[in-house]
């Protein structure tokens, strides 16, 4: 039987969702929940609206939560707890155990589970970096993001008068990386461990020198940061730049006892940040159904999963194959 | 109050849990079991016969089983499972699962919790494998040893007539590696992925070309790979060739639906492969000794385990910081 899924919100993330459950054998899409009219609506799966979703109780295991950290989880993520076993990607990190508290509470009054702080960062990051704390107790990590696109600061270029259209990349510090990796990374601040590099087209006639100037001094989002600008035309931005790449590293230099070096590292190269994420939460919904099926209630993050949970394949077959 | 640690056998991975438990602060070496003559042995925990060992069943929380997958830990384990929450290092792959079966039996007949193959690979690396095969189900992955020392190697070069001492080394081959973070690496064997490095002592006299004849021509050893052979001398050997150094990468490269590509990579570089294992072994104690207070009894591999239980922080501090 197939685990019966349902899709909240019709983002990137809701899209990527709905391809990832297409690559697993053991799910299907059930439903597609959208604030929007679902008769203008058009895709290979029902579009329900939002309002009905509770005459949907009994025909989906796992609802995936598709909709942004800042105003839709925080308000619809407890609501759906109440009816669904839930998979989420809230990644505001410092409000992750504000969040967790209210789908904790709805979760475990529903009996439901639900699973939030799924994707990368937090989710397999955040994996990684307790994973080798655990292991190296002595020693230090940095994680680093990038080469990847960021979408708050592409629109924040975007606002600039002048601005048609902007891309930015956050890009590592190829030798911070490499002081990371040796041990020698601690004190290092984002700020140091990341460059932001900047793809502007200008309006016809604009000012390109006060643009680049406006984007450099930006405060917050460049002003502490080294920052370049290219300025190229629509085309070149339309033909290199439409992707939305990303990735990044975890790594943990420490010792063990005899002050014998040891390094761990985790990165990833991702061509899409959003298909990833989603992919990521689809195998969330593996551990969550088999979870619930175990008899778990309440909010749990990847910290509290088995890994071979999120696997297909059975105990029997992972101890055969894959251990 | 601490977790308390019995260690049975005292070689580099019974030392390695010594030292590795010093580095944690909520567990205890209790006893050092050990088929010696105890009253011989000097060191900082005492030291107890292993035919003593049930007289300890209630002083000891996990019993760290350190000897060898060959022939100690058949033997050893399902017996040692009768009496205490284990954790041990089995590693001959292809016997993982009949292992398991007679840990499971024994570990749940007398209500107790044994995790097995424990360390980095099988471990840390099996944990990667099924990770990033979960989250991108299209794709290939390889997994690399090294560079790093391979024991049975070296004894294999010191058995041959006029070799005095050896060190060998197995060494990714890099272009390998870049072919598997592209995507490139289906039907590459462990033979072409590794090159084979050989240090070599020779004794006086001895005659050095047929020494490296037979180390190049060594068949299942070392015939089908690139092997190189350097001739040193002793005093080299000792200084730059003591250590135990090794690593390895886990790679999956795959695609998204969209047939976006996607990148997942693991690395470890160790200075020493016994004290890290060891590191990750005592990781895996405070798991264990966990999830027997939460009722689990038989046996489980880290694919099992819930990566925020190798923490010694608390599931809200692992929220609060990590997530």
């Amino acid at each position: 039987m197939s685990i019966r899924i349902g899709i909240m919100g019709y983002g990137n993330i809701g899209k990527g969702v709905e391809m990832a459950v297409s690559q697993n054998k053991d799910m299907e899409v059930v439903a597609i929940f959208t604030r929007r009219n679902p008769k203008t609506m058009k895709g290979n799966h029902p579009f329900v609206s939002v309002d009905e979703m509770d005459k949907y109780t009994d025909r989906i295991d796992v609802m995936m939560l598709c909709g942004g950290s800042a105003t839709d989880l925080p308000e619809q993520g407890p609501r759906a707890a109440a009816l669904f076993n839930t998979v989420d990607s809230f990644d505001t990190h410092a409000r992750i155990p504000e969040y967790f508290e209210a789908m904790d509470k709805a979760a475990v009054e529903a009996g439901h589970l639900s699973l939030i702080s799924g994707g990368w960062d937090p989710g397999l990051f955040s994996m990684m970096r307790v994973l080798a704390q655990a292991v190296l107790p002595q020693g230090s990590d940095a994680t680093f993001w990038g080469p990847g696109v960021s979408q708050g600061h592409s629109d924040a270029i975007r606002r600039i008068p002048g601005v048609k259209d902007a891309r930015q990349y956050t890009m590592p510090v190829e030798t911070a990386v490499q002081a990371a990796r040796e041990g020698r990374a601690q004190g290092l601040t984002t700020r140091q461990k990341h460059t932001r590099v900047c793809y502007v087209v200008a309006e016809e006639g604009a000012d390109c020198q006060a643009i680049q100037e406006a984007i450099v001094t930006m405060p917050n989002y460049f002003a502490d940061y080294d920052t370049t600008v290219h300025f190229v035309d629509e085309a070149t931005l339309q033909r290199e730049h439409q992707g939305i790449p990303h990735g990044g590293f975890v790594i943990r230099n420490g010792v063990s006892a005899a002050d014998t070096p040891q390094t761990v590292e985790f990165s990833l190269k991702l061509g899409s940040n959003p298909e990833f994420t989603s992919s990521v939460l689809v195998a969330c919904a593996r551990a969550v159904y088999r979870l619930r099926g175990q008899g778990r209630t309440g909010a749990q993050t990847m910290l509290d999963l088995p890994i071979g949970l999120l696997s297909p394949l059975s105990d029997q077959q992972l101890r055969a194959r894959m251990v």
